[in-house]
């Protein structure tokens, strides 16, 4: 059974006067709107979603939504894999279609944030990993600042290798209307801006962010009928590494990004040097490198040099993240994975527009807490 | 494909002195032993929880389970279906089996509620249901009671029919080690306990409970590997119903418990009149007369009829709610669906002591909300 996207949208990603159903229903019309898929065709409804209750009070999200959307009575689910929630929920579609539980399964991932002060948003977030370590002081931020030290220091790395990460991704973001911030940057501003987790400054990081994607999963059978272009997900893999982040061996490297992706490649018959075009989860610049290196693209300790020849940039060999990426997209921690295939959708239907890149296979890579759960999917055209 | 069960285990439900980590290990290593699968063999991983945030200030559960129960690098990923997040994991793992996605899944259901104070917990499960009704005060006991009222007049039933559900399903749990009420009440007790939603009274209401239950699939040539009796998901559906409970166009009768079952049935090849045995969502005692007949098992209007003349008790031609049920066993709410079916593995194994009864085919119906998400999953021996 081949599993086929035929339909993709996005909200505006950033600060938003809306509460989560009001994002929720808003990529989700849209996405059946251009798909042309009546709301009754729908059979299961999944929503990429970590912490509406936590951060709205507001639970059954799920159920509202298959009420907003008139897809009743289809079966409707809440998919939670933290920040990977929307790879999670990718491969959980993947799964309801290619078992046959449904013929037309509709993913929608969203959160709100940003109507809570950094320090509650943060406190969610943090709670994510184990409490041996977090209510020490490390919390995400601090893993990453720590992996970046490390990393800098192992393969003799200069700082500004991770600046470029950041100010090449907000060049690309200021041609994606959704993304949270349109602003070009340049290195020193990077360099020059507040230290949050030493080396990390605060250009290394992901904003909070209010926002919604959805993606609409057929067989491809089913997918002819709709479409006359559209997309096969050709691989998709999830994994896990240990849960108290100072347990793995090697520091810089995530164990559950190899893996995911390893399951990923055998399946859809790809190899890292087959992806044209890839949606990695810089919510930390250093996470853009270890990504790199830990799918494939580049051998160990060579993305930073990678990076500063400007091979990821969108007219290098290996164009990453095209949409802006976390960095300057926005991480409304449900929507980025679901967003992620939306733009490498974008990208292989030729329909990315200033941003396109000329691409037959793309890689999207979900990272959930400081890597303690990662889904990687590949996406082909027809 | 045909998905089978190996293993199933649940904890002790009640008052725990355990954290949710700890209550899902316990289940989910339970589990592994009895069914003699080493941890490495796990391939996905997935916990129905609603809460765990809300109610402990702690997310990422999935991913500390995977930990504890070493089976890392297996994929890990949270369910939720408010109160129906059991059904929906075992939905999920039949779907991760049935695609091909992994050939050992372990589901492991839990909520941990009882160290909150009850306002605190109703306030999280209030949120289940729209804004427009709960800020007004109508909850879920809410709308039992109101449901309550209608069916009785509509009927021409006595309030002592719903109290002899109570009745029932407390002297099953007698026989149920790990039921939270272990304790025989009469139906003069239970008309003459506190009125909590008129004409419902506690003893019509499920308690607040921690726990955890969980269950091994796999596909059947690989079950054949492991065990000599196993049993079989001969058919699972889910579907919503309003999530405005008002707009409802009949206030006796449960959309999703139909339209879930249908699904359910017609996949198994059975209908209501195949099965032996049940597990239903009683969370309030009118739940138990709905889904008895909207399941098919009686006519509209004759549950209470058929509940007076003793047919649901375990000596009757329909047993329903061996284990005691949510009102005696205890609800908690990730853990319920499937601790439902931990319940009828037990009775198509005969290995349920002295509250088994006879059976080939098993059914339970896991209620989310006030029926704004249903599953059933109808399972069947070898």
């Amino acid at each position: 059974m081949t599993v086929c996207i035929i339909g993709a949208s996005m909200t505006d990603f950033g600060q938003r006067d809306a509460w989560i159903r009001e994002l929720l229903a808003e990529a989700g019309s849209e996405c059946l709107d251009r798909s042309g898929v009546a709301p009754e065709a729908v059979e299961h409804l999944l929503v990429s979603n970590m912490a509406s209750g936590e951060f709205e009070g507001q639970t059954g999200i799920m159920n509202a939504l298959a009420h907003d959307l008139g897809l009743l009575p289809a079966y409707a689910e809440r998919v939670d894999q933290t920040s990977a929630s929307g790879g999670a929920g990718i491969y959980s579609a993947w799964q309801s279609i290619a078992s046959g539980a449904s013929e037309m399964t509709l993913l929608v991932g969203g959160e709100r944030m940003t109507h809570r002060s950094t320090a509650e948003a943060t406190d969610v977030i943090a709670s994510i990993t184990h409490p041996v370590e977090y209510k020490h002081g490390l919390t995400l931020p601090s893993f990453a600042g720590l992996t970046a030290r490390r990393y800098l220091h192992r393969y003799d790395a200069p700082r500004e290798s991770l600046a470029r990460v950041a100010v090449k991704n907000h060049a690309n973001g200021i041609d994606n209307p959704h993304a949270q911030f349109r602003k070009e940057i340049t290195v020193e501003e990077a360099m020059e801006s507040p230290i949050v987790a030493d080396p990390l400054r605060l250009y290394d990081f992901c904003p909070i962010t209010d926002g919604s994607a959805a993606l609409l999963f057929c067989p491809e059978e089913v997918a002819k009928e709709y479409a006359e272009e559209y997309v096969r997900v050709a691989g998709v893999g999830g994994a896990t590494d240990t849960h108290v982040v100072h347990e793995r061996g090697d520091p810089t490297t995530m164990g559950g990004v190899r893996e995911s992706s390893q399951q990923a490649y055998e399946q859809g018959g790809y190899g890292p040097e087959d992806v044209d075009v890839a949606e990695l989860h810089d919510m930390f610049t250093i996470l853009e490198f270890l990504q790199l290196e830990d799918l494939g693209f580049v051998e160990k300790g060579r993305a930073w040099k990678a990076t500063e020849e400007g091979r990821t940039e969108r007219d290098g060999d290996l164009p990453i993240n095209t949409s802006g990426g976390l960095k300057s997209k926005g991480h409304p921690l449900g929507a980025s994975g679901v967003a992620q295939v939306y733009e490498l959708v974008g990208q292989l239907l030729g329909t990315a527009g200033p941003r396109g890149v000329d691409a037959e296979v793309g890689l999207a890579c979900n990272v959930g807490g400081f890597g303690n759960c990662v889904t990687t999917t590949i996406v082909e055209g027809t």
